[in-house]
């Protein structure tokens, strides 16, 4: 920390960067379009020619911009694109994250257009990957992009990493962010893959939910069985899987796994109090989602229940017949990806070995039961009064027209973790997109507006970086 | 009941009948093989042509043994195949009834041979259908073409009623009886659709489980949540599913549904004690169905469990992420195939309802639960010592060499109840399948030895139901 005095008035509009971002306006639209049409689905082995295909794009981009030491980094799985552009000589560096790897389109007979055909209509992009993450990232290159055309380079020294397996645990990226610490040296991590605050409201994320990912497999016999012929004596791998998950969770929302608690940071009254006062409306937030009822954990509110308290879900669940009419069997086997979300200090891999241990011992006898770890991420929380994070307040100020709420969001974002203590460097979560805005499921969208104000922020963000002396970590 | 002796000595084999089926025997091998080669799945759509074929292969099988008013009736759903051969003036008649609709092949993988591309090899049909109930159907056909080759009609007149919706609940049939109750006059009805015991001991069954079948359904939003931005503060449908599921039977194996038990026939200690007797071996039971340890309800046998107690099952499960990896999302709804097995005299109407209520019950809140009726049948229970039943056990004892067991089955053949109820008739449930056969499963298998004695016993059961007197019932 040094005598930065915290809050001082906004760096002033350049107008040149403005006439260019004005004048690029379909350009960029066009831009992200065409980057959405790549189905860079990390998850999906058949998608890795595509994952390939969206790195060697952004590659492009990125010398397109005057970039130096651009590569796409090859990894265990998908690639890593790295570049810089340090012309700033003095100024503090700043490493960039976005991800330009997508989740999977399924259920694809819930999307009105197809996944990967985005478009631009009525002020809102559609389509896969349009707001998680390659919006984001398209705002970056854009942000870069217009400053060139305004014949500026960045106030600040810039190393990007864009990664291809952020919805697939970012293992790579944790094997290389060491391997690659001599070209990683920087003042700050800037990453964007958040969003503003329900209503479009600006936002700063300070604090991510982490993650523990594994499925549950239940195993009955080889084949399939005649529920007739053998209902009655034998256990249902089904009904059994049913009994194990309803022993994870209680009807109150609390995970009933031991010890899951334990290392859970605890909410001080005063993160109570600015929780409170966020402008979170329930019954909105239950309407945009069109559940019946709002459900948390008993003894918090929604918002924490969603953003600052860890929970426990099923992902996905099957076994047996799933067609129409009826099959009498007993299924061979039954299955269910069961994940939790973290918050500090909860540890993946403790979390891990707790489930696995108590699904062993709440396990029907009759069926075989395995537990098999997916992936995992640490939660992180950065403090508000963070000089770099109250840069990030002002660039939006500026921009915005009004100071962001600092808030908490629920997803996970593996790499924040690794960036803050692998590297050591503080991390500002600027993210544009809209909380409601489909990331993960059909109908995945953007509003134009988010990405016009988002690129900006971006631009104002570099100058207001610059201010800070180096070291101000 | 009249004064006929129980158990007489059975009639002699019939040498030239004998010869004819010696001589047929490859012929009736690839008869059964080319029917089998018809995918006549009644509950899925895209296989209504297939069931049309098969009756329609039945209907030219039946005329070309000299059968009568052969028709394939239409019905709201899958035809249905009527025939007579009434040359027996004074003789009883006898309504004979297999089906011809087979169980789906998924999951199809676990094949080792295409289903519907059957072969006899080593003395055993693999294919689908072969044992459940084509070979079955197969064997009425050869017995007919036996007593033609050699020159005789059969003793007693017979009507044939072959159905294509036995997997599918048989609703078509249920219609049907009564509006044909014209032409389906008899005085008694054989049923072949059941197994042996456990080792390929013969058996008549005197027992049959009734069948409810329905789904759940648990909708939680239009589209899936991410898990992250949603986590904790919905209902996951996959574990408010779970904990309606894990509520429908508890650790005992009891059916936790309110007035489930209420109307279930209560063994006798001789009922017991005469199940006790069987040659029913558990171990050897678990190490066929290689499940890791069999489990039935507390208090009552394994062989009590699964064919004289009522039971339920989940058939299906199924919402979410289904693939490999990860997919963060939550489902936005989930599902399970549900079917309960009945005994006499529970009604599948009233335990529906009772499932339905309870699930409405025990839902969590949060989420929208509906339950809908698929299916229903009766369950049924025959005298051992009826004439017919008599009659039948000697055909077994000419042929086998042995007093066939009488026990109960697991499985369900709702148009038992329907024979019995709607047309007041006996019904013999004569079957000729092992009970590890994989019906509903991969690899369904008929022994030939089955195939072939199955036959003779058919030939030898028209000369003995012959010898009782009309009225007999």
């Amino acid at each position: 920390m040094t005598d930065e005095p915290r809050s001082p008035e906004p760096t002033p509009i350049d107008p040149a960067v403005e006439a260019a971002l004005v004048g690029s306006r379909e350009a960029r639209a066009a831009t992200l379009l065409e980057f959405a049409r790549i189905p860079s689905i990390s998850t999906q082995p058949e998608h890795a020619a595509d994952m390939v295909t969206a790195a060697e794009w952004i590659a492009a981009r990125l010398r397109g911009v005057g970039a130096t030491e651009v590569e796409v980094c090859e990894t265990q799985l998908h690639p890593i694109v790295y570049g810089r552009i340090h012309e700033a000589p003095g100024a503090p560096t700043v490493l960039v994250y976005c991800h330009f790897d997508v989740q999977p389109v399924d259920p694809v007979e819930l999307w009105e257009t197809a996944p990967f055909e985005p478009f631009l209509r009525d002020g809102r992009f559609v389509g896969r990957g349009v707001a998680d993450d390659k919006g984001q990232l398209v705002m970056h290159l854009s942000a870069i992009e217009a400053l060139r055309a305004a014949g500026r380079a960045p106030a600040v020294n810039l190393t990007f990493v864009f990664e291809g397996e952020e919805e697939y645990g970012s293992e790579s990226l944790f094997a290389w962010i060491p391997q690659n610490r001599h070209r990683l040296g920087a003042d700050v991590a800037v990453i964007s893959d958040t969003t503003y605050f329900e209503g479009n409201v600006p936002a700063i994320t300070v604090g991510l939910r982490g993650i523990m990912y594994a499925q549950i497999d239940v195993e009955l016999s080889p084949v399939d069985l005649h529920s007739g012929q053998y209902g009655g004596s034998v256990e249902n791998p089904a009904i059994a899987l049913a009994r194990i998950i309803t022993a994870l969770k209680g009807p109150d929302g609390r995970v009933r796994i031991p010890t899951f608690y334990d290392d859970v940071v605890a909410l001080s009254d005063a993160d109570r109090a600015q929780m409170a006062a966020l402008p979170f409306d329930e019954e909105s937030f239950r309407e945009e989602t069109q559940v019946p009822a709002l459900v948390g954990e008993t003894g918090w509110t929604i918002l924490e229940s969603r953003t600052a308290r860890p929970t426990l879900d099923v992902n996905g669940i099957w076994g047996g017949f799933q067609g129409d009419g009826a099959k009498t069997i007993i299924p061979a086997h039954a299955h269910a990806k069961v994940s939790t979300r973290l918050v500090a200090d909860q540890k993946p891999g403790k979390v891990f070995e707790a489930l696995r241990d108590y699904v062993a011992q709440v396990a029907p006898r009759g069926v075989r039961v395995t537990t098999t770890f997916i992936h995992g991420g640490e939660a992180s929380l950065t403090p508000t009064d963070h000089p770099a994070t109250q840069a990030a307040a002002r660039a939006i100020r500026a921009v915005e027209g009004v100071d962001p709420v600092f808030i908490r969001e629920g997803g996970s974002i593996p790499v924040t973790a690794a960036f803050s203590s692998v590297l050591g460097l503080p991390v500002v979560l600027a993210g544009f997109d809209q909380p409601n805005c489909n990331a993960h499921a059909p109908n995945e969208w953007l509003d134009e507006r988010n990405f016009e104000t988002g690129t900006r922020i971006i631009v104002r963000l570099w100058d207001e970086l610059a201010r800070l002396p180096r070291g101000a970590q």
